[in-house]
C-alpha cells in the first residue's frame, strides 16, 4: 500500500529518536539522568485527581466539542488574572498544546503556504505543519547573541507572498530566551504589515526567573491577527492530562477554530474536569515551583560555565538552555553518552541540536537542548557525568 | 490574518449543524429527544472509574506515544478473542476513533490523493480527509437496496491513478448495514487488485443484532493492506474517554504510525488506565446491551414501517438507520421539527442527510439518519412525534 510523502518526510521526533537506544541501556540496569525531555518531576496538584475522583456521571457522554464550560470559564480567570479578556467565544479546549498548534496551523495556512520560524525552535513544529503540507521559512538566530532576533530588515528578507503565520515560543523551547519589549514590538509590526497570523506559543509563561512576563495578548493592536497557544502542561506539571487550549479574538479565526473542534467531537472530560480543577490551584503554587525551576537554572548555568570550550544561551525561561558542545557531531556524541560512556553505571541523555533547525543540515550539529526539569541534586550529579563525558569522547573537537 | 482554503472548505457536521437551534429550543423549556447523535444512554461500566479512581501517580507525565503498556495489552488480548493475533507494535493507541482515522489517511495519502467510499458515509470522514487535502471519491449506493454495495465493475469505475485507500464503516454508520461475506470478499479483490489502503472502521463491532460479526482483520489475505479503526467510544458507552487505537501488520504503515503518535506525544494517561480497565469488562455486559440495542432497532424499524411513504434500510447493525421521507428538504424539516411543532412541549432532532454524501448536493436531501440510543419507550415516544411531525409538515411531498 501507498505511503504519503507528506508523512515520510515527517522527520522522528529528536527528543524521542534515541529513546530506543536509552531503553536498552536502562534494562541492562543503567540509570540515565534524562536531561532529553521536558518531562518535569514536580509533583502534580491534588487538585487534578481531587476534580477527576469526582467526576462520575453515569454515562461518559462525549463533552460540548469547544470544551466544559467550566474549564473554559477557568481558563477565562485565568487570563483576566493576567489582565487579558476573553470572551468564552474565544477559547477551545484542545487535546494539549499540540493539538491547539495544529489547529492554528491548519486554519491559517493551505499546502506549500508557509510559516515563519525563528531557530532553534521546538522541533515538534516541524511535524504539526508537516502533517498539513506547510513549509518552515526558517530565521536564523545564534548562541553568541543568546537566541535574540535578528534586526526587522533582516526577518522580512524570510517572508514571501506565501508566508501565512509567525510561529513563536516565549518563554523560547529550546532556548530558555525571553524575547525584549522591544523584539515583542518588532514582531508585532511585522506581523501587522504582513497581515500574518501570530501563533504564540506562550505555554512556559509561569517559568520566568528574571523579571515578569509579558504576553502577546497584552498588545490589543495584536487582536485580529492573534492565536495563543495554551496548556496546562508545564503550568500544573501535567503533561499526561493532554488539555491545552487555542485562543483568538479574530472571529472568522474562531468559526474554524470550532470547526476544527467539532471534526474530532470533543477532548476527554475526565481530564477537563481535572483541569478545571487545576485552575483552583492556589497562586503559591507557582512561587514554589519557580524558586524550584530558577534554583536549578542556576544549577545548570553554574555547570556549564565551568566547562571549557561550551558556548550556552542565557537560560532567563522555560526550562531549557541550548548548548553548543566542543563535538564533532553531536548525535554520535549523545549516542556515545548512552551506550559507551558511564560512571558507576549512570549517565546522561541529551536532545541533539539539528533536530531543532530547519534551514541546513549543517545547524545545530554541534548543540544540544538540555533540560532542567530535574532536582538541583540530581542535576548536579548530570551534569558532572556530561563535563565528564565531554573530557573523554573521543569525538571532542578541542 | 489568511483563513485557509483547507479549513473553509470542511463542512459544518451536520450531526452538530443545528445544535444551537436545539440549544435555545431546550433553553425555552422544551423536552427534545435526539434521534441525532451516536451518543449511547447506556451506563458506562464502573470498571473505568475504578480505574482512573486508582491511577494516582505523583506526577502525572507524558505516556509513551504508542500508548500505555496495559492498554495495548488489553486490545491485544481482545482481538486475541476475536481470532486475530496482533503484535504489540502492530497497535497504535489515538483519541478516539476521530484520530485513528486521521492518522490513516494522513499516511496513506497525499493533497490531491483520494479517498473510496460508499455513499452515505459517516459525515466526520469528510473533515478528516479534508484537513490533509484529500479528496473523496463517493460510489453511490441506494436505500432500495438496503444501501448494500453496487457490482465489482461499477465500483472500479471509480478508481484512478491517485486513489489510495477505500474507507468502509462496517457495520455501516449512518445506515446499519453489515456487509455480507460476497461483499468483503469483493472489496479484498478490489484492494489487493489497486493496492489500496483498506480502512474498515469497525468501531460497532459488537452491535450486530442478526447472525455473527466478520471482521476485515479475519482476512489474512489483507494483512498487508488493512488497517483497522478502533474505539472504546460505543463498544463500552464512553465516548468521552477519547480513547482510540489503529491498528495495521503492515510494517511501513506502523513506522510512519509511531511518528504520527510522536508528534503529539501522548494519549490521556487516566483515560487509558480507564480504558484498559473497561476490557476487564465481563462479556456478559454486551449480550446485555445487544439485547438492549436489539429491542430498540425492532421498536424503530416497527414505527418506520408504519409510516406511509417512508423508506428505511433494513438495521443490522450499529445503532442507525437511514430513512427516506416524503419530504421537500431534509434540513428545512429537521428545523421545522425543532422550532415549529411540539406535541405537549416535546419534539424530536434528527440528523439532515445530504451531509453523508459528497458527489451531489441532491443527494440525501429527502434522506435523514435516526440514532436508536433512547430507551424503547423514549424511542416509541420519539418516533410517534415525529410521525405526526411528518403528517402535519407543510413540505410534505406525497
Amino acid at each position: 500500500m501507498h505511503i504519503s510523502e507528506r508523512t515520510k518526510n515527517i522527520p522522528t521526533s529528536p527528543i524521542r529518536k534515541l529513546a530506543p537506544i536509552a531503553n536498552k541501556a536502562e534494562k541492562e540496569g543503567r540509570k540515565i539522568y534524562h536531561l532529553n525531555i521536558g518531562q518535569p518531576d514536580i509533583e502534580t496538584p491534588d487538585s487534578f485527581f481531587k476534580a477527576t475522583r469526582e467526576f462520575r456521571p453515569k454515562v461518559l457522554e462525549y463533552g460540548k466539542s469547544q470544551g466544559r464550560e467550566e474549564l473554559l470559564e477557568a481558563v477565562q480567570k485565568y487570563y483576566k488574572e493576567w489582565g487579558m479578556d476573553y470572551s468564552l467565544d474565544n477559547i477551545y479546549v484542545t487535546n494539549g498544546g499540540s493539538e491547539a498548534i495544529s489547529f492554528a496551523v491548519m486554519t491559517t495556512c493551505d499546502p506549500g503556504d508557509n510559516v515563519l520560524m525563528f531557530e532553534p525552535f521546538y522541533a515538534n513544529y516541524k511535524s504539526f505543519v508537516g502533517a498539513y503540507n506547510i513549509r518552515i521559512n526558517g530565521v536564523p538566530t545564534s548562541p553568541d547573541d543568546g537566541y535574540h532576533l535578528p534586526p526587522e530588515e533582516e526577518i522580512e528578507k524570510y517572508i514571501d507572498s506565501r508566508t501565512r503565520a509567525l510561529l513563536i515560543s516565549n518563554p523560547g523551547n529550546p532556548t530558555g530566551v525571553i524575547y525584549t519589549e522591544e523584539e515583542m514590538k518588532l514582531i508585532s509590526r511585522i506581523v501587522r504589515k504582513y497581515d500574518l497570523a501570530l501563533i504564540a506559543d506562550e505555554v512556559y509563561r509561569e517559568f520566568v526567573y528574571d523579571g515578569k512576563f509579558k504576553s502577546f495578548g497584552s498588545m490589543p493592536e495584536l487582536d485580529d491577527n492573534l492565536i495563543i497557544i495554551d496548556s496546562v502542561s508545564k503550568r500544573y506539571s501535567a503533561c499526561g492530562a493532554r488539555v491545552g487550549c487555542v485562543i483568538s479574538k479574530n472571529a472568522a479565526m474562531d468559526e474554524q477554530l470550532l470547526k476544527c473542534c467539532q471534526a474530532r467531537l470533543s477532548v476527554s472530560q475526565m481530564d477537563q474536569a481535572g483541569a478545571a480543577g487545576l485552575y483552583t490551584t492556589p497562586k503559591v503554587y507557582w512561587e514554589t515551583v519557580r524558586k524550584e525551576y530558577a534554583r536549578r537554572r542556576d544549577a545548570i548555568r553554574t555547570a556549564l560555565a565551568a566547562m571549557p570550550d561550551v558556548v550556552f544561551s542565557q537560560p532567563k525561561g522555560a526550562f531549557y538552555v541550548m548548548v553548543k558542545f566542543p563535538v564533532d557531531d553531536i548525535e554520535k556524541f549523545a549516542k556515545w553518552l548512552l551506550t559507551d560512556f558511564s560512571i558507576d553505571n549512570e549517565t546522561v541523555m541529551i536532545t541533539p541540536g539539528n533536530g531543532f533547525y530547519v534551514s541546513s543540515p549543517e545547524l545545530g550539529k554541534d548543540e544540544a537542548r538540555l533540560a532542567y526539569v530535574l532536582n538541583c541534586d540530581a542535576l548536579k550529579r548530570a551534569m558532572y557525568i556530561l563535563g565528564e563525558g565531554l573530557k573523554q569522547y573521543p569525538g571532542r573537537t578541542r
